[in-house]
């Protein structure tokens, strides 16, 4: 069975060798974080908190799932304990400000070591994902007597945080929501609504609950202009039975769903429950986007980080099932048959999971050091956060689409055993279909995007990231001047590719839509093959060790051969235009 | 929740006007099925028993799932009445010989029959559909009196078969079973051993079950030269309680699975059970292929089967579901958004789905008068059995990759209900996600096609499909010529391709496998692209409404614009070469 294994080394890799993540750390002021060697001793505690407390009950908390009884949501054997652990252990509360009880250090060190836990069991680590996104809404617009009041708590993890979006008619389309805030005397409101897909919406891990909230007040504007966002907690002062509170807020049920069926999906009623406002009276949707862009870099990590746990579990199986004789000649002459590690069409995905992996890896920590800069007032231009910006939606789409076809390889790799239950693998396909759809589907997250970061940005962070990339290309070692010039030219066409679409727009606004998954898939691949040509120049002078080294070229020269050349059939999908998807069938 | 509705003007239109199938089947000799009401009379009557008996068993099937019980196999409520009624009306029956008291009418005539049991219903069509298997198998290798004591009642349904390949450390690589077959003085044979992953190997749903096994005679040649095949029964002459049989036949477990869940995948162990050779020793592998190339058609049409399915739910839910509006304007100004419908994301996955499904169609039908012509004596130069074992790998692993994409699809159609398990959508995916390993993954699909159909074959079956495919393109319509240019390109180019792998060979034989998905893909896409050009053109005088007519040229459009651009990605990593699958990672 698959056992996680965190990857140490090639987290350090990219976060010292590529990244230089304690100068960043020092830059900005974080002395702990300053010190390589504390940041490795995190890395490899998390690690192990990962490995041995949460893989294990992976598996079987999605055989066992939450369990719903009259509005009480039990989770499966364990994840209460673990959960525990990892806030006595300090661990919620490490990337939070010290001002509230957490530990100070830096927001990508956190996000770092929620990828292990990630892979180790996704849907454990939905109960604090959520979490950090409330507590990044409430930091950010909340009152100071609200973050008095709330963060400690969520900080350390006592309590958990929801995001309450979706409602069953409107969830890429929030200005439809109908649940209402009447205003009270003593300043609070009165939450009446249904809310669906509430992620961790109701559990037995934490003392209570407390509910980021959309809701419209009475008057106010149609449409996403009229909504405004509120704190609700589970319960204000004490319990009351059957799984009712104080407060007036019912878990109604919880859904079954193809994976993440550790993580209970909540449907919830607010009937009169008493909310306080976060920021400014229908400003709702600009506080929750403060939260959906953490949670949409959370999101692309769940992908890879479930790809990840793909890539191990296959290349463990890879070398330990033998099938077949190698076709240029006996492998393992002690064996029956050779390993199936020995067949090309086997090494294929083995080395797409890695390229994808350690790809998406290096996005993502990238990504997390532009939100650190951001975050922390380290950002004197703008450029971060232009490029934060742009990087966002790739982030979640593209890292999730890899995660996806990483997770398939897997089961493909095993064969009909990756077909059983027991095998583990078929868990992580179904696991990591939800990345593609929930915070913002992956067509969503291309418009944004296509239509928003850049054509009505007018290509302004697109310059800026471009820019990066080509310098980066003119810095790398003469040995990586052959891919140097590719991703160079890739980004020459990228530019003109944009100019192409943009200049379709001005006659048909259908044309964002009709450009923009495949505008996104590409920009991925180039934003990739950059991150491969820079780590593949680290590896020339890395601390690790020379078959470690070599393996990141390896892998470098596989995605240039047989990953990056996808953007060819993108490039040809992007400006095949919007007049192709008219069809007598979709009459309406 | 998606309801079945047969494609009857689809199917129809495939059939008669694009490939004029009852001139094909009075040229056989078929006096029946040459007459043309005759035919969608029975597609008809089939499509109503898909839609109405077998469509609302599909789902509960799911959610129930098969029991084991100390051997005893029970199949989801409803199944063994469908079944019974399936054989009642003659279905089972239909395209099996006369001889043996079958209704005498083409393979292909009930294989498109039973491509709408598998969109209704998936698990319940392994039942008959592996029965159909071991019919072929028995008529072509089989004694008189094996044939006359045992074809009867499979054909009539009474009793089913299956095919008992795998075991435990082996499902590619069959020359490493174990089962043996002792021979006994009454020229039977004692069968010992335990197979896995045998479906339909136990259920409640026939009288007696028929195995097919692949066992080793003592004293036989090591590997698969060594290997014969056995007509094993279930029940000799009576049951025996607790699911054992008077043939020591047990059903030791069935598989909790990713899908397919009411298709009873059971672990058989054989005892000293009485088994009876079929066709010559050592030979069984041979004996086996015959069994397996109809079974790979088979599993092809179940993904695009489910394919339909998933077509048909996602273009109904992006009706109904509203959500924003379109950005190039409102387009349902009464509603409080538009139909997702219009937005070009979401007709860009419905026309993928329609071009895959409907092009899957076109191949699998063309294929099957392939089959035809072979089976009934009518291919007198041999070519269409030439072109039939290059198709056959294609229809397998090209139209089950194409299948899972459309079910995945159709569950980022429906976004977050789309993941939950009563939208009924993501069983599509689980369900189509075992045809891409099941009958040869698609790695030994690939291997099969480019190593031993067009490379050992030294490209003769190529050259003939590419000539078929060129003479198709010199006649369509002038309106066509574009595209018939572009096609007769790529058979160019497909030609070049192969001629630059088999170079390569020379010096490696990794190389093939390093090409062979790759090369199958892109045989896909060039296959399906005449698929397409012939499907338009028969739409210009086709018997169907204009409005049907116009949108196969639409989908065709589409095809070319928007699907088949993936050849260029598949070109560059055909000829990216093996050196690139190199990794450290891989040390054994």
């Amino acid at each position: 069975m698959p056992k996680f294994t965190p990857s140490l080394d090639d987290m350090q890799f990219i976060m010292h060798d590529f990244l230089k993540i304690t100068d960043h750390y020092q830059a900005m002021g974080f002395e702990d974080a300053s010190d390589p060697e504390l940041v490795n001793a995190i890395l490899e505690e998390s690690g192990k908190f990962a490995s041995e407390v949460l893989s294990p009950l992976n598996h079987p908390g999605d055989q066992t799932g939450c369990k719903w009884n009259d509005g009480v949501v039990t989770t499966p054997n364990g994840f209460k304990e673990a959960y525990k652990q990892y806030c006595d252990a300090g661990w919620a509360a490490l990337a939070s400000s010290t001002e509230y009880g957490g530990q100070g250090l830096p927001y990508s060190l956190g996000l770092i070591t929620s990828e292990m836990n990630v892979s180790a069991n996704t849907s454990w680590n939905m109960y604090p994902g959520l979490t950090h996104g409330a507590i990044h809404a409430l930091a950010h617009h909340g009152s100071g007597e609200l973050k008095q009041q709330y963060l400690p708590n969520l900080i350390n993890g006592i309590w958990t945080g929801t995001m309450c979006l979706t409602e069953a008619h409107c969830g890429s389309d929030l200005g439809m929501l109908r649940s209402k805030a009447e205003p009270q005397d003593d300043g609070s409101y009165n939450i009446t609504g249904t809310k669906i897909f509430i992620s961790a919406g109701e559990h037995d891990m934490a003392e209570n609950i407390i509910h980021l909230v959309l809701a419209r007040i009475p008057g106010s504007p149609q449409g996403s202009a009229g909504i405004s966002l509120f704190l609700v907690p589970k319960i204000l002062d004490v319990a009351t039975a059957n799984g009712a509170t104080d407060n007036q807020v019912t878990c109604a049920s919880i859904e079954h769903k193809m994976g993440i069926k550790a993580s209970a999906t909540a449907v919830l009623n607010f009937d009169d429950s008493k909310g306080y406002l976060i920021g400014e009276i229908n400003k709702g949707l600009a506080c929750m986007f403060t939260m959906m862009n953490s949670a949409r870099l959370g999101t692309g990590l769940q992908g890879y980080g479930i790809a990840e746990l793909s890539r191990q579990a296959s290349l463990e199986y890879a070398k330990e099932r033998i099938q077949m004789r190698s076709l240029s000649g006996v492998k393992a002459p002690d064996k029956e048959a050779d390993p199936i590690i020995v067949h090309p069409d086997v090494k294929r995905m083995l080395l797409t999971q890695k390229a994808l992996v350690e790809g998406c890896r290096a996005l993502a920590y990238y990504t997390a050091t532009l939100v650190d800069k951001v975050e922390y007032g380290h950002d004197p231009d703008g450029s971060a956060d232009k490029i934060l910006g742009l990087l966002t939606p790739i982030c979640k789409a593209f890292m999730s689409e890899a995660g996806f076809e990483c997770a398939n390889h897997a089961v493909q790799v095993y064969g009909g055993h990756g077909y059983i239950v027991e095998s583990e693998v078929e868990q992580m396909v179904r696991d990591a279909r939800i990345t593609m759809i929930y915070e913002g589907t992956n067509g969503i997250q291309s418009l944004d995007l296509l239509g928003r970061k850049v054509l009505r940005d007018r290509g302004e962070a697109l310059g800026l990231w471009v820019k990066e990339i080509k310098t980066g290309c003119a810095t790398v070692d003469a040995s990586l001047k052959q891919q140097a010039d590719e991703v160079s030219a890739l980004c020459d066409e990228w530019l003109q590719l944009t100019g192409a679409v943009g200049a379709k727009v001005q006659g048909n606004m259908d044309e964002i839509g009709a450009a923009a998954f495949d505008f996104l898939m590409y920009s991925g691949y180039v934003t990739m093959a950059h991150l491969w040509l820079q780590q593949a120049n680290a590896s020339l002078n890395s601390s690790k060790d020379e078959s470690f080294n070599e393996a990141k070229r390896q892998t470098m020269a596989f995605y240039f051969a047989r990953i990056l050349p996808r953007v060819k059939t993108h490039k040809a999908l992007i400006l095949s235009g919007a007049d192709n998807l008219e069809c007598n069938d979709f009459e309406i």
